[in-house]
C-alpha cells in the first residue's frame, strides 16, 4: 500500500468506462470541434437528464475557463458578476474574469453559499445607490454547488436565489465543478433536471468526476447565449478533437453512471469524519460532499503529514492552518483504512 | 472500407503508444496541474530532444490557447504582434489575440511565410513613421512552420528573421501546430534544435501530430516569460489532471517518436499529388508536408464531394473554390488508395 | 507675419465665441457630469439640428475615446468593427479598439471610404464561410465623413451603406471628427438630419471645428445603447465639469455656428489648391474640404519647411512622401498669402 | 444670494488666473498632443516644486482615466493592483480597472487609509500562500491623498508604506485628484518633494483643484513607465489640444497658486464644522481637508435639502445615511453664512 492521498478528486485518471470509451473509438475518424457523433450523442443524454430537452450542452475542457467564457458570454461591458467572496471565480482563478474586462462583485457567504436575502438587499441597495452609474452593475450571479467548502444549496435555497434573480432580471449561473459529489449526497435534494429548472446556465463538472478533462456546460434556453461556439473558440476553449469530451460525457451519462460515480467519495468521507473526531481532531466547515477541513497546529500538521498527503487550505489564524482531505470516485477502502490508521 | 476521409489531422484519437501510456497509469495516483512525474520527465526529454536544457516547458490544451496566453504574456500593453496576413492568429481564432488587448499587425505572406526583408523594412518604416506614437508598436513577431499553406522555412530563412528580431529586440515566436509534418518532411532542414536556437519561444504540437490533446510550450530562455503559471491559469490553459499531457509527450518523446510520427502523412502525400495532377486536378500552394490544395469548380467539387470527404478551404474567384486534402499520421494505403480511385 | 503654419486644425484654442461662452458662466455653479443646465441645453440644440427629437446626446472629450466608447458599448465578445483598411481606429488610435478585445475587420477603401458593393461582397462571404464561427463575426459598421483623406460621402452612399447595414442588421457609425469642413463644403449634400437618419450613432467633431475640446456624440435611438454613461465612465470619458462641454456646443449650436464654422477652411483650400498646382506641385488625394495633399520629394520638401508648417502625411514611394497642408476655421488670408508666396 | 451649494469641488469653471491664460493664447498656434510650449514650461514648473528634474510629466484629462491609464501601464497581465476597499478605483470608476484586464486587490482601510502593517501581513501572507500561482498577485499599490473620506497620510505613514513597497518591489502610485486640499491643509506635512520622494508616480489634481479640466501625472523616475503617450492614446487620454492642460497647470505653478489655492476651502470647512456641531449635528470621519460628512435621519435630511445642496454619501445604517459638505478654491464666506444660517 502506497502513502495514503488525499489531496484531491484529480489525482487518479480517468473513470475506467471512460477511458475504454476512449479506446473503443480510438481510430475512428470523426469531425473536429465537437461536430462529432459521440459528442451529440452526449449532448442528447444530458439533455434527458437534465429533462431540458431544448438546452444547448457545450463541452469545455476546464471550469476556469468555462466560468471565463460564460461570464464574459453573458455580460455586457459595463456590467460585473456577483460571488460569494469565496467564490472561486473571485480568488483563485488567477483573474480570468477580470483579464476579459469584467469586476467580480462580492458578497458575505456563509459555507460559501450567497443567502438570498444578502443578494436581495445588495441588489436593492444598488438599485437606490445615487452614484450606481459610476458603479459596475451587477449583471448575472455566480454561485457553485457543492461550494468551495463543500456545502450544498437545499433545493428551497436554490428557489429563492432564482426568484431573486428573475425579480432583477440577472441570469443565475451555477458552477458544478464537483456536482457528481453533490447528486451522490444523501443530504442532496437537488437534481439536475431542478438545476436546469432554477438556473440559467450550469456547467456538469467532469475533471474532477471522473473523467480525465472536461466540464459540459448547460444552457436550458440557448437564446441566452448566442454564438456561443465563438466565444469558447477566442478563450481557446474549443477541442480540435472534441470527441474526447463527448466519448466520456456520453460514458458518464448512458447508462446514469454520473449520478452514481460521487458514491465512493461520500461513503469515503462518511468513514473519515467519525475518525478524526474521535481521534480528537476539530472538524470544521463540516459539509455532505467529499471534502473534509481539519484545524490544525503546525507541529501536529507537520508530523501528520509524513504519514499522509492532505492540502493546506487556507490560515486559521496566526498559529493554525485549516487543512484538506478530499476523497474521490476512486478512494478504495484500503486507503481510508491507512489514513484512519496513521491519524 | 469506409469512405476515404481527408478533412484534417485531428479525425482520430490519440497515436496507440499515447493511448497505451494513458491507459497504463490510468489509476496511479499524480499532483494535479503539471506537477507530476509524467510531466517532469516530457520536460526532460523535450529539452534534450531540443538541446535547450534550461529551457522551460509548459504543457496547454490547444493551439489557440498556447498562442493567446504566449502573445499575452510577452507583450506590453501598447504592442502588438507582428504576423503573416494569413497567420492562424489573424483569421481564425476569433479575435483571440484582441480580446486579451492586442492588435495583430500584419504581413504580406508568400505560402503563409514572412520574408524577412519585409518585415525588416516593416519595421524600420515603423521606426521611422512621424506618428509611431498614435500606432501599436510591434512587439513579437508570430510565424508558423508548416505554415496555414503547408509551407516551410528554410533554417536559413528562420535565421534571416532571427536576425531581424534581434536586430529590433523582438521575440521571435513559432507556431508548431503541425510541426511533426514538418520534422518528417524530406524539405526540411529545420530541427528542433534549430528551433530553440533562433526563436525565443516556439510549442511543439500534439493535437494534429498524433496526441488527444495538448501542445508544449518551449521556451529556451524561462526569463522571457516570468509568472507563466498564472497567465496561463488566467487563460483557462492550465489543465486539473496535467498528467493526460504528460503521459502523452513523455510517450512522443521517449524513443524518438515525435520525429517519425509524421512520416506516414508525407509519403501519403507524396502519393496523392501526382495522382492528382495526372487526372487534371489543378494544384495551388504546392508544399512539402500534409496539406494538398486543389482549385475546382462548384460542379466537379460536388461530384467529387459525394465519394470524398475533403475541407473547403477558402473561395478562389467568383467560380471556384480551393479545397484541401490533409493527410496525418493515421492515414492508411487503403485510404490513399480509396481516394485515387475516386478521383 | 509669423512663419505660416498649416499643420493641422488643432492649432488654436477655441472660436471666440465659445471661449466668450466659458468665461460668462465660469463661476456659476452647476452640477457635475454632463447634468448641467449648458449639456441640457447642447443636448436639446443637437437634437433640433439633427432632427431627431428622441436622440440620445452625450458629450466626449476627444475622438479616440468617443470611437472606443461606442465600439466597445455596441459590440457583444465575439464580434469586430468594420473600417476602412485606412480607417483612424484601424491605424492611428493606438490599438484602442483592441484595447478593449474587439478587431478592426479591414475593408478596401477609395480615398478612405469603404465603397457599399465591398461592405455587402464580403459580408455575404463571411456567411458562406464555412469557418465562420472560428472568425471574428462583423458587429457594426465604422466610417467617417470627411474620412482621412478629406473626402465626402454622398447622400446617395451613405442610403447604400445604410441599405447593406440594415440588411445585414449591423449599425452604422460615423466619426464626424471633421464634420464641420464637411457640412461647409460646396460638394456635400449630407446633413445632420440625413446624418440622423441614415447612421445608428455618429459623433459630430468639437475639437477640431472650434472648440477646446469635445465630441458630441449623438444615437437616433437611444435604445441602441443603454447604460451608455456607465460605459463613458469605464472609459474615462466623463468630465467632472461637464459643463465645459455643454457651454461649447451651445455656443456652436445656438445660432448655426457649427453649420458656418468650417467656411474660412475651405475657402482657404479653395485659394491654395490651385496656387500649388500653378507652381507645378503634384496634388493627391484631392478632396472638397480642408486637407490638402502634395507628393514631393525630400529635397524640395525640406526647402519647403524651411519657410511653411505642414505634416508628413506618409510614404509615397521610396523616394517621395505625401505632405499635408491643413486648413481650419481660424486660417486667415494672411496666412494664406504668406503660403502661396512660400511655395 | 443663490441657495447655498456644496454638492462638490467641481461646480465652478475654472480659477480667473486659468482662464486668463486661456484667453491670452486663444489665437496663437501651437503643435497638439502635449508638445507644445505651455505643456513644456508646465512641466518644467512641476518638476521644480516636487523637486524631481529628471521626473517625466504627464497631462491627461481626468481621473478615472489617469488611474486606469498609469495602472494598465504598470501592471503584468498576472497581476492587480493592491487598494483600500473604498479606493475611488474599487467602487466609482465603473470597473475601468478591469476593463483593461485587472483585478483591484482590497484591504481593511482607516478612513479611507491603508495601514503599512495591513498591507506588509497581505503581502507576506500571499507569498506564503501556497495557491498563490492560482491567484492575482499584487503589482503596485494605490493610495489617495485626500483620501475618500477627507483624511491625509502623515509623511511617516507614507514613508512606512514606501518602505513596505520597496521590501516587496512594488510600486507604489497616489492619487491627488483633491491634492491642493491636502496642500493647504494646517495638518499636512507632506509636500510635493515628499510625494516624488516617496511614491513611484503620482498625479496632481487640476479638475477638483480650480482647473476646468486636467490632472498632471509625475512619474520620478521615467523609466517606470515607457511608451507612456502610446498608453494615454490608447486610453483617449491624449488630447488634441494639448495647450489646454499646458496653459492651466502652467498658471497653476508659474507662482505657486496651486499651494494656495486650496486655502479658502479649508478655512470655509473650519468654519461649518463647529457650526454643525454647535447645532447638535454630528460628524462623521472628521478630516482636516475639505469634505464634512454628517450623519442624519431621513426627516431631517429632507428638511435640510429644502435649503441647502449637499449630497448624499453612503448608507449609515438603514434609518440613516451619511451626506457630505464639500468645499472648494471658491467657496465664498457669503456661501459659509447661508449655509450656517439654514442649518
Amino acid at each position: 500500500m502506497n502513502r495514503p492521498s488525499f489531496l484531491s478528486d484529480y489525482m487518479e485518471g480517468a473513470h475506467p468506462a471512460l477511458l475504454e470509451a476512449l479506446t473503443a473509438a480510438n481510430l475512428e475518424k470523426a469531425p473536429g470541434y465537437g461536430e462529432d457523433p459521440y459528442c451529440c450523442e452526449a449532448r442528447d443524454l444530458i439533455r434527458r437528464a437534465c429533462a431540458a430537452p431544448d438546452a444547448a450542452v457545450h463541452f469545455l475542457v476546464g471550469g476556469t475557463q468555462t466560468n471565463a467564457a460564460v461570464i464574459h458570454a453573458l455580460l455586457r461591458s459595463w456590467q460585473g458578476v456577483v460571488s460569494a467572496r469565496t467564490g472561486h471565480i473571485a480568488v483563485h482563478e488567477a483573474g480570468a474574469v477580470e483579464l476579459n474586462g469584467h469586476k467580480v462583485l462580492t458578497l458575505p457567504h456563509f459555507d460559501g453559499k450567497i443567502a438570498p436575502q444578502d443578494l436581495r438587499e445588495y441588489l436593492c441597495a444598488f438599485r437606490a445607490d445615487g452614484n450606481r452609474e459610476h458603479m459596475v452593475e451587477p449583471g448575472m450571479v455566480y454561485i457553485s454547488h457543492p461550494t468551495e467548502y463543500g456545502a450544498l444549496y437545499s433545493r428551497a435555497e436554490l428557489a429563492a436565489l432564482h426568484v431573486v434573480c428573475r425579480e432583477f432580471s440577472l441570469p443565475l449561473y451555477l458552477d458544478g465543478a464537483r456536482l457528481a459529489y453533490a447528486l451522490a449526497s444523501p443530504e442532496n435534494d437537488v437534481t439536475l433536471a431542478d438545476l436546469a429548472a432554477l438556473c440559467d446556465a450550469f456547467y456538469i463538472g467532469g475533471t474532477k468526476c471522473g473523467a480525465l478533462l472536461g466540464e459540459a456546460l448547460v444552457i436550458p434556453d440557448p437564446a441566452l447565449l448566442p454564438r456561443f461556439f465563438t466565444v469558447m473558440k477566442q478563450h481557446g476553449a474549443v477541442l480540435a478533437k472534441g470527441r474526447v469530451l463527448g466519448l466520456q460525457f456520453a460514458a458518464l451519462f448512458r447508462d446514469g453512471l454520473y449520478e452514481r460515480i460521487g458514491a465512493p467519495a461520500i461513503a469515503a468521507a462518511d468513514r473519515i469524519r467519525p475518525a478524526l473526531k474521535e481521534k480528537g481532531y476539530r472538524l470544521i466547515h463540516v459539509n455532505p460532499t467529499n471534502q473534509i477541513f481539519v484545524v490544525l497546529e503546525s507541529g501536529p500538521m507537520a508530523a501528520l503529514a509524513e504519514k499522509v498527503d492532505f492540502s493546506f487550505f487556507e490560515a486559521y489564524d496566526r498559529d493554525r492552518a485549516v487543512i484538506r482531505f478530499c476523497t474521490s470516485w476512486a478512494t478504495s477502502p484500503a486507503e481510508i483504512d491507512a489514513l484512519i490508521a496513521a491519524l
